[in-house]
């Protein structure tokens, strides 16, 4: 796509507005440009309108002069120090405001993108896309920025581990909440190399299910997840973003029950009852039964086929059949997947809530837990329901003969294999480098290749089209027929631009996280797992800066403390992994005093009394480390600090030397024996004089204080001395 | 105390120094009094001097005039704006700030304190009672406000619920850190009439054991825990201290190993290695061991006693040998906790924290330790030592003969029983009622009594003493003999409070942790529990009022935004409870499935499995109810909202009508294209014009971009109509 001959200006476009009006009838879509055009005027926007594809125009939007960026620029900076995400007040005089702290360009594209969109009371156009009166507007984005993007793959190619300016970079041009998915996948890459070491050694030295390689597993989880809390702040901290996810975003779709007005600012809030939707969240409950159930009853399905063909089913075609469950699964698991998502993605918007934050939260959670089922259950049928009651099961598993009747020559082939058979111990290690290997490469084999496929297919099309259409009488001509020849390149690679989808960083940190847990709860079964993903993840990075340059729009500059609410599953998944890796080890390993998967040998209370242990060793561990990593030093503090410390300074310097003017009480005192004295008389002879002015009044300045305390120390001393010598 | 006869004025005094020259000769004694006055009043305090009790001078201190305040209460404020405590910097005119925000009197006592303690860098007078050169200063205090502690006591005494109101006056009486204990025990005796009924219902209904009241009183310690969390916040609110807890005070007695210029402040800073502070916390663990195993061989020792006189021995004196251990007891065990409380402060002052939170934090957690070993160790050791494995031990109680032997008439009597020997089932409860109703009163009564004693008796000695003295030739004049007779009985009443004991806070705090502990670990085998800690915490609420106003000197208001360590502990004991609620109700539950405390009957992974399971059920109903009380609207939240939204409205009103002057870009464009028609047109004639001015130039103002789209908009929608059918 980054042909070399494509012109590598940007025209000083800020954004692009796609404008559509397949839907609306003729004079209605021009009234509605109108106003669209109109309205980003209003705000300082200057527009040029040129032709798009099918039934759509391009409108290039440009901040006309800086004077108007600066209202929502101040906006921006009032909101972020009054949430304390900046140590001081922003200076008042705009103009210096912005040459003292100049904008940054992800800053300055996310600022115009809230002027585009922000309602009309917040100092915004109030251009909301695809929705309300705004349908028309298909999508506002803007453009990459070709030789950046270049000169930024190129450098990463030859780069093994990514420098925090590398990150400071991504931050600059595409944002702090794409930049913080990047530094905690590079954090991660790094951390990775020291398991894919020890991984390596156990492999070698201590053999499957080592409990060593468990403890250090898990440790490592706990240190790399709170170690990551530590550099998320720091981070947030350099980028001057920390607390920005205090800043509540309201949701544009929420819906109020009734509109009330604020007793504090006055304004007219609308207001949904909390009852209302706890009531709705409780929804979540069956939802999450139903898809467990569904998924889980899919999975076990699969995986009774698969158990019954490959270690019952004696027959014919046998090495074909055997893949017969990972089609059924293939097929249907992205359906289902995809049907269950869509679903949590409504129940989350039934529950309405008020803020993008906890919308985001609640919708998180919910993709968790289906990517929890459909990730990790295989694995946890293998090692908690095949090997402990696989005799017990597998009997019952003739009910799935249905699927290989046909291929069976005779009823014994289908027979199960009753009391001399045995639980296949390799079936565990083998699912999971699927899933650690196998099931990776293919994902990123997908994300690289699918959408470039779908872009050459869409293109050919096009132009397949456009040939024929040429062929038929040239009733449709290309939309560039009017261009003006010098923004021919420009317009055809906007053009191109806009049939890119959206990038949504969302879906590759929840990658991420899930590959984190393979790590965290299943890798002591093989302890190459992280050699796996180290590998995985130096191609994974790499790709993505490419997916985000090459199959992407441009995003829009977000800003972010922190990758969100997965930093929950992450935390999650390290607790789990306390569990499963104790129970792993205790099931499976021989070495030690397990009962090495035999399920006659399996103790229960030795089972749990292991999980139970390793659980609170796991707490008592990861409260040390924690403390451990609170302790450690880090730029972003020292910066915060730093920010503070010159506010508290030049604050007392501005207002403390008026009271350095003030006259010292000694001063004070004497002129008061000295001047006031009658005053004194006058006022002790006045019988109004009350038992407090006496009081005070006895001694006059602090010179007669310690004189008369002098007098009283010596006193006390020498008629004290019979006394003291008794005590003696 | 509170003599009807005495004055109730304060005559104005803000402190009190005592400063006690027994141990400096006279010269010196005179040279360090002067330099005291004289730092006092280089800070604006006015001083009057009067005699004290042996050896000791009185010195009265008041602020001079506001304007000798304002640096000080302007420094406070700053400082806590920087530190987010207020939302707004403090008004840079210092007297229009004191005017617009009055000092309650808490406030302005801890900036007097503060302005006569705080080293001279930081604007105080720099001292340091007890302290190197300060050594003379023994004490610095307030005196009691007479009026205001009798109204308290009396209003008290006729109420059941303090309200809100009433923490206010606290808080404003005696600071936030006092005030946050009461609101503290108040909220928590609130809470127990709940379970105070739901536990003598239980009692009534559902017998001991009862898994059902297990499960409410689990969640109701869940509630409580989360509730005072958030009510915490709210009164950190209400009371302008959120956050003052992140204000770190430098603890004076830090010792640096070197010094350094912090590069941000430049001021020279101490600096001792964290490797060797980590060093010396490890101590921390043999402490443990040593205090845990010390403490607990003296419990199980007498425990053994106790066990082999009531169970095994079978002589005569019975009835009164079985008090031995309770003897033991209650006499070393001060002794040894005395010890071992001296020795954590000294290693805590030997890890030599740089602050005063940090100091703290890790003392409480020490004491924690002590505390709840000699608190609940010995239930522990009945209910999961003697019960399950009483047959396996308590033949070996032999040893224990020796104590009773003198007494037994012949050797059966010390037998054990062997076989047919069984478990008392009633020691449990007894143990239980013993710590929850015996233990709280007499703690309450030597609460209240001691100190009272101990003052009659000073008095009562110093009464015989001077009487003594008078005799022999009147060597000791009473101090008072120099008063002049209008002082006489105000200097009488401070001669008095410098004789009462220094009230600290967190040991009543730590009393009422404690109490919840016996609570949410064991009330499950006495479910009236409650009952008993309601009718004592309504007494102990009182008592603690007067114990402070009558028994202690008044206490320096201190601030704080929550009850600091304790809560850790609490969260703690609430967790340790779901385990021990669990095992208590399985070993002895016979409605259940349990065993009934019959050893034999106890499986190992039944137990493990219900205490498993307890606790994660006790991690999500946590979770849920985290989220719950977090939705919960408080006073608090709303004040700090109103706060925010003012700063930013005024902001905004300030510094955006200069922005609103702006021209609006119509008109700026509209200006372009009739005036600089000629410039645009010769620049566009010269070559140098770049692409991307030629591409802006296009279309001149919105309305042309209008009319551009308008004209693409209708020639797309007819040339396309063709091609619109053909699709449909």
């Amino acid at each position: 796509m980054a042909k070399s001959q494509a012109p590598q200006t940007n025209m000083d476009v800020d954004y692009v507005v796609v404008y559509r009006f397949l839907k609306t009838d003729k004079t209605k879509a021009v009234a509605q440009f109108e106003k669209l055009v109109g309205a980003l005027s209003e705000v300082g926007l200057q527009t040029e309108v040129r032709n798009g594809d099918s039934h759509s125009v391009l409108l290039f939007v440009r901040v006309a002069s800086d004077e108007h960026l600066y209202g929502e620029v101040y906006r921006s900076r009032v909101r972020d120090w009054i949430h304390g995400v900046r140590a001081a007040a922003p200076p008042k005089e705009t103009r210096e405001a912005l040459e003292a702290e100049p904008l940054y360009e992800a800053e300055r594209l996310r600022i115009i993108y809230q002027l585009i969109t922000n309602p009309a009371s917040e100092g915004g156009a109030g251009i909301t896309p695809k929705e309300g009166e705004w349908e028309g507007v298909e999508s506002i984005f803007a453009l990459h920025d070709r030789a950046y993007n270049a000169d930024w793959i190129k450098k990463w190619r030859s780069s093994f581990f990514l420098k925090t300016e590398d990150l400071d970079e991504i931050r600059n041009r595409f944002g702090e909440k794409i930049a913080f998915y990047f530094a905690f996948t590079q954090s991660y890459f790094s951390f990775l190399v020291f398991p894919a070491a020890f991984g390596t050694a156990a492999w070698l030295f201590f053999g499957h299910f080592s409990a060593l390689y468990g403890i250090v597993s898990c440790l490592w989880c706990i240190i790399f997840t709170e170690y990551w809390k530590h550099q998320e702040a720091d981070l947030g901290v350099r980028w001057g973003v920390r607390g920005v996810s205090r800043i509540e975003q309201k949701r544009r779709n929420f819906e109020h029950e009734h509109i009330t007005t604020d007793p504090i600012t006055g304004e007219q809030v609308g207001i949904f009852s909390v009852q209302k939707r706890l009531r709705r969240q409780l929804l979540q409950i069956p939802f999450a039964v139903a898809a467990a159930s569904l998924l889980g009853t899919l999975i076990a399905t699969c995986f009774g086929i698969e158990v019954f063909i490959s270690e019952v089913y004696n027959g014919p075609l046998k090495w074909i059949l055997v893949f017969i469950p990972t089609g059924i699964l293939t097929t249907t698991m992205p359906i289902l997947s995809g049907i269950l998502t869509k679903l949590a993605t409504q129940l989350t918007d039934f529950e309405n809530y008020e803020t993008h934050a906890a919308y985001e939260n609640a919708l998180t959670q919910k993709i968790f837990v289906l990517n929890f089922i459909t990730s990790y259950l295989p694995i946890f049928l293998t090692a908690f329901v095949y090997v402990p009651f696989g005799n017990i099961i597998v009997p019952y598993l003739d009910v799935f003969s249905l699927t290989v009747r046909p291929f069976a020559e005779h009823e014994k082939q289908l027979q199960s294999p009753g009391a001399d058979w045995n639980i296949n111990p390799d079936r565990l290690r083998k699912q999971v480098i699927y899933f650690t290997v196998t099931a990776q490469i293919v994902n990123l084999g997908m994300e690289l290749i699918i959408p470039y496929l779908k872009r050459e297919g869409t293109s050919k099309y096009k132009k397949f089209q456009s040939e024929r259409a040429a062929k038929n009488g040239g009733t449709s001509p290309a939309p560039s027929v009017n261009d003006p020849p010098e923004d021919a390149a420009f317009l055809e690679r906007v053009r191109e631009e806009v049939e890119l989808e959206v990038y949504d960083v969302t879906t590759d940190i929840r990658e991420m996280v899930l590959q984190f847990g393979y790590l965290s709860l299943f890798s002591v079964v093989w302890p190459l797992t992280s050699v796996s993903f180290l590998f995985n993840d130096w191609v994974e990075l790499r790709a993505d800066a490419i997916k985000i340059c090459e199959n992407m729009r441009r995003p829009t500059p977000w800003r972010a403390d922190t990758i969100g609410p997965w930093l929950d599953s992450l935390s999650f998944l390290t607790w789990l992994g306390s569990l499963t890796t104790a129970a792993l080890v205790y099931l499976f390993s021989n070495d030690g005093l397990g009962p090495d998967g035999t399920p006659a040998n399996i103790r229960a209370w030795a089972l749990l009394l292991t999980m139970f242990l390793s659980e609170h060793i796991f707490f008592v561990v990861r409260f040390g480390i924690r403390i451990a990593v609170s302790k450690l030093s880090s730029p972003g503090v020292q910066k915060e600090r730093r920010d503070r410390f010159l506010v508290r300074k030049q604050y007392f310097e501005e207002n403390l030397k008026g009271l350095e003017r003030l006259p010292k009480l000694k001063e004070v005192s004497e002129q008061i024996t000295r001047e006031s004295l009658e005053e004194d008389a006058r006022r002790g002879s006045l019988s109004e004089s009350t038992a407090e002015e006496r009081f005070w009044a006895r001694q006059r300045g602090w010179r007669e204080t310690v004189s008369v305390g002098k007098d009283l120390i010596q006193r006390t001393e020498i008629e004290n001395r019979p006394e003291r010598k008794k005590e003696l």
